[in-house]
């Protein structure tokens, strides 16, 4: 290990975005004064007649929920994104604008209120693997989308207004900023070495062994390199695969189990159940053969040292660069150290 | 006003980053049941023996701060960066990391625990600002220093740990990602036009008035037109100078007026103390000319309802493209309302 980035001050360069984290390993001694979350220890019932995402339930615009099994669909009631919405183009001087048309879903990944990703068996979040693969090939198909944006936010600290275990979808026509960079990234990469950027980074974390969180025959979970939250984790394949449809039924289950196992891992580090935004970044759908891409998962946890205390991205990180207190070898072997 | 940008979803173009923001104007009326915030109207005591930015009061580490009566600086107790931390370099494969030295400053801006920037007169602040020229012109001076980022966590919502009113400076040795993109944009502008993008900007928005919020002879305060904070506003000088040591001062008695006025009306808002992070652009102490840097203050809160209700960068704003509900020109019109 190289002991110069547990003991000071460095940026990490991201080779998937092209941009810089400022480490500061020697500041996790700081002192905390600032705010606190609250945590909810609540035990939620497996059916809430209040929740608009439980089965048999009324939405906000009337609709009913059916009296779903699994996982279930629909087209968010309040999309940011709409596919019939007027087109047009502003092109005056600096004033620089284009609209945007897409289709947003919501998917709940249980009927049971109660449960998260963490508290469900790999069948049953190998279903909800299912429903993204059908979801990425159905909106993917559609001539107007050219990106399926999967994410979920988990946490009323991560904006997440229900507690019903729910993912979004949003996909739409053009390419969001974070997909664009990291386009651009694996295309350079890809054309000059012929190989996958994701790809050949994650042999060389398999053989470094220090940010690996778990692996199974197909799938690494890790703290990248140049992770920014304090937990930050990513779940990516082994083979090149440019979106999940590629993945076969065996490689499926194996993608259900590293999901499992990083959210019951995140629950353990603080006895609580454990905040995060996720995403899957794949292949945009706009026609091009994409060969470059290598689709992973991320997730992006703020808690910091307890339930309570988070890491905040403010002022200098807003205006400079993100900033991690623990370096990420730490962050790997606290997480590993959980793996049952 | 173009009213296409007033009711359908588009993206809008950052001029100074090169990225972009997605705006669905129809999504405002979304109900919120997510979390709240906590607003403290707590009335602070003028001096808090408690408080380690108040005068004479000790630091954690010991030393007794001065007896200052207006602006007191001092070398952050627990900074990120360091002037004497090892340099290295790690260019192993697809690992790579780079040392970074730097120094950390902390402001006072008054002696007063209770006060704000929005309850200080004009020449209280105008002495903050002459703090600013001198610590930027003092830390760039240092060779071995290429970029002073001045900003402020106002707020426990923005992860600010002490309600004593203070900013923060982290001067390093290289170049953060977000200055390094605002130097792009601004560099290709200007060896194309030979004239400064953000004057010309500046020029363009006192045409079309819809997102001033007030100007004097000197400055301009506006929401940016790719604004990404419901409330976000930015704070120019109509002239091009690189960095705020160029100022004469009456533009520097005309740059606190902007700031007086733009924090004043933020307090007006949701009548409570406004929480933000608030940073100052300018051209990197690197050595190079840096004729095309236009120097500006930004100011992003994250409030968007109310007091409690704030607007969560998460999910798809973090995988995607940062989103906003409130267009940019709802907002100015909102707080120009408010200026008295
Ligand atoms: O330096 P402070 O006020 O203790 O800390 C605050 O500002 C820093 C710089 O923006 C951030 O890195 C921290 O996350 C935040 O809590
Ligand atoms: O769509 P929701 O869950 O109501 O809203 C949440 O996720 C969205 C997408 O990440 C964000 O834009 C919102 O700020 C957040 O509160």
């Amino acid at each position: 290990m190289n002991t110069d980035l547990q003991d000071y001050s460095h940026k990490r360069f991201n080779i998937l975005t092209g941009e810089w984290v400022l480490v500061s390993p020697h500041r996790a001694k700081r002192p905390w004064q600032g705010q606190n979350e609250s945590v909810s220890n609540e035990v939620r019932p497996t059916h809430d007649p209040n929740c608009y995402l439980c089965a048999g339930n009324t939405r906000i615009n009337g609709e009913v929920n059916p009296d779903y099994k699994d996982v279930f669909v629909f087209t968010n009631d309040f999309a940011a994104l709409q596919s019939n919405s007027k087109t047009f183009a502003l092109n005056n001087g600096l004033f620089k604008a284009e609209s945007e048309t897409g289709i947003c879903k919501v998917i709940c990944f249980s009927p049971d209120h109660s449960k998260s990703l963490a508290d469900m068996g790999v069948d049953a979040i190998n279903k909800v693997v299912k429903v993204w693969q059908e979801e990425y090939q159905l909106l993917g198909a559609n001539e107007t989308i050219n990106n399926v944006q999967i994410f979920e936010n988990k946490g009323a600290v991560m904006g997440c207004s229900n507690p019903h275990p729910h993912g979004q979808i949003w996909s739409q026509s053009t390419i969001p900023n974070e997909v664009e960079k990291k386009d651009n990234q694996q295309k350079t990469y890809y054309s000059k070495n012929k190989s996958s950027l994701l790809g050949d980074y994650l042999k060389q974390e398999l053989e470094a062994k220090e940010r690996i969180i778990f692996e199974n025959d197909d799938f690494v979970v890790l703290i990248p390199f140049w992770a920014i939250w304090p937990f930050e984790a990513m779940i990516a394949p082994k083979k090149q695969y440019k979106d999940i449809t590629q993945i076969s039924e065996k490689e499926s289950l194996a993608y259900a189990e590293a999901i499992s196992v990083l959210t019951k891992v995140y629950d353990a580090l603080f006895a609580c159940s454990f905040p995060y935004s996720s995403g899957i970044h794949q292949a945009p759908t706009n026609g091009e053969d994409n060969n470059h891409w290598h689709w992973h998962m991320s997730f992006y946890p703020p808690l910091l040292r307890s339930a309570t205390v988070k890491k905040f991205m403010v002022g200098y990180e807003m205006f400079g660069t993100p900033q991690r207190d623990i370096t990420a070898e730490q962050a790997a072997q606290r997480l590993r150290d959980l793996v049952k």
